[in-house]
């Protein structure tokens, strides 16, 4: 299959969770658990699609690589549980690593304390013909910061700058700041993976009881469901504030894998696939250029 | 085939060129087509064989990245068209991109200038848990360098540290750091991919007479061949004064890519296996976290 080919049948299975316009999203519009025009019986086909999708990431990877004008963005947010390493490893595992660059984002160190909230992620943008996953982002600040709201406090920020509207002050920093990327050549594309809370319950479990998986489950995760409401809502107001046509949320159902991993692909495909990418062409120039030095190589002697 | 019948086959394949021990290492022991017990004819085998490899990387690289004990450098260096950039690519793009990073060093910039020749490679140095890939290295600080002594100039160095011993001063610098850093917990590995003039004649022709590879191809590249000689005292030497047990050379064959590929996919597997690596097992106190983490979801209303 080439790329002709794949690019319709990736939009069609990305569009339906891609959300430009912000405005009047709810998140109880999208199911955890939807699967959109696939089923259960779709699995293993699905399987394989992500096989051919990850082709052609790569190839498009390829070519974003070698043309050395664009940069992409990779944002993933997500309650714990829901899949984000998962997506990232199964999704963007055929890529070339130089092309390629992940960041995942911990609680902040003192010194990123004392710089502003999105200091530490922008140092670590991709740059030019790459792609740079954030695995966890600047979207903390209004989600994790938001919902526990003593985390401002350690941020030592002026009094005079928190506010009440300190939240929509963020919304608008990050807003500008992704107008900014995008303005400059970075795509930027944001993925909520949307769990259930009782999938989220399930996948726990199994980290308890699977000798395994235990090195995955912190207790503490277990004592953030307490807050799920308070995040939800976080998480809507975030996507209500955020999104648009030049930075897109994509509210990817995440109680089944196989179809997280499907749609996060097919929206990497269909947004690169958007961009005009090519190989690089010489120009007249450049060919005598090439020619002289091919000369130069065949005068050699021995 | 599991990773205990991969191992031997690994470390059959790679042990020949292997360098732990400069002392007398002599460049012309080595020759760039060599392909070890292997022959033409099992091209295709060695495809075979490098899709184990990489699925063996692959299952090595999550354990690294689960223990989160040690990191992994991995360091080219080679002349132009050698296949650097096709071995990091086919060699390591079956892994979780989480867990590798690469960085490409180019000419440095006036900043990096400003600091002394290991200070960029040092920052960009693999997180505990993580391969980090330098595409080029410190290393071009007594290749390049040494052949371009013109540069030296650019570094802005007190010229009261500037005498005849530099380069034994620039190597001592870089046994020191890599003694430092494996007694630290990074696995250190070095490649220098030894492909002949004649094979690098060929692959730029290739690149200037076919038109998808023109991007590939840089002018100055031909002329650098006039160094050819100076380039190879400047490796040779290099590697008697680098290689050691905790921080060897491999040198490796360059003028067949196939097995260019299986030897540097080969060593990275012989290495990764000695560590001991293994998933991460929870003590038994933390075994009652994960119980009374169990019997509160359990206890949750809806």
């Amino acid at each position: 299959m080439d790329l002709d080919e794949i690019r319709p049948i990736a939009r069609r299975l990305a569009r339906p969770h891609r959300v430009a316009r912000g405005g009047k999203f709810r998140l109880k519009d999208h199911d955890p658990a939807d699967t959109g025009e696939l089923g259960a019986e779709d699995k293993p086909r699905a399987r394989e699609a992500l096989e051919i999708g990850k082709r052609a990431l790569a190839e498009l990877q390829d070519m974003l690589y070698a043309q050395d004008r664009w940069s992409v963005l990779l944002v993933f947010q997500a309650m714990d549980a829901a899949g984000k390493d998962g997506a990232i490893k199964h999704v963007m595992s055929g890529i070339n690593p130089q092309g390629c660059q992940v960041y995942s984002f911990k609680a902040p160190s003192s010194e990123e304390l004392d710089h502003d909230f999105l200091w530490r992620c922008m140092r670590a943008l991709p740059e030019r013909g790459r792609i740079g996953i954030f695995n966890r982002s600047y979207y903390e600040e209004v989600l994790v910061v938001k919902v526990h709201q003593e985390f401002l406090a350690a941020q030592r920020l002026p009094p005079a700058v928190v506010d009440k509207s300190i939240w929509d002050k963020r919304y608008r920093s990050i807003r500008g700041a992704e107008r900014h990327l995008a303005q400059n050549g970075t795509l930027v594309l944001k993925f909520f993976l949307n769990v259930s809370r009782a999938e989220q319950k399930k996948r726990f479990l199994e980290r308890i009881d699977e000798p395994t998986k235990n090195w995955k489950f912190s207790a503490a995760d277990v004592e953030e469901r307490g807050h799920w409401n308070a995040y939800m809502d976080a998480y809507q107001t975030m996507i209500r504030e955020t999104a648009s046509e030049r930075a897109p949320w994509y509210v990817v159902p995440a109680d089944n894998k196989w179809y997280t991993r499907i749609v996060v692909a097919a929206a990497i495909i269909d947004a690169l696939a958007s961009l005009e990418l090519a190989y690089p062409t010489v120009s007249a120039k450049q060919k005598s250029v090439l020619q002289a030095a091919r000369r130069a190589l065949m005068a050699e002697k021995g």
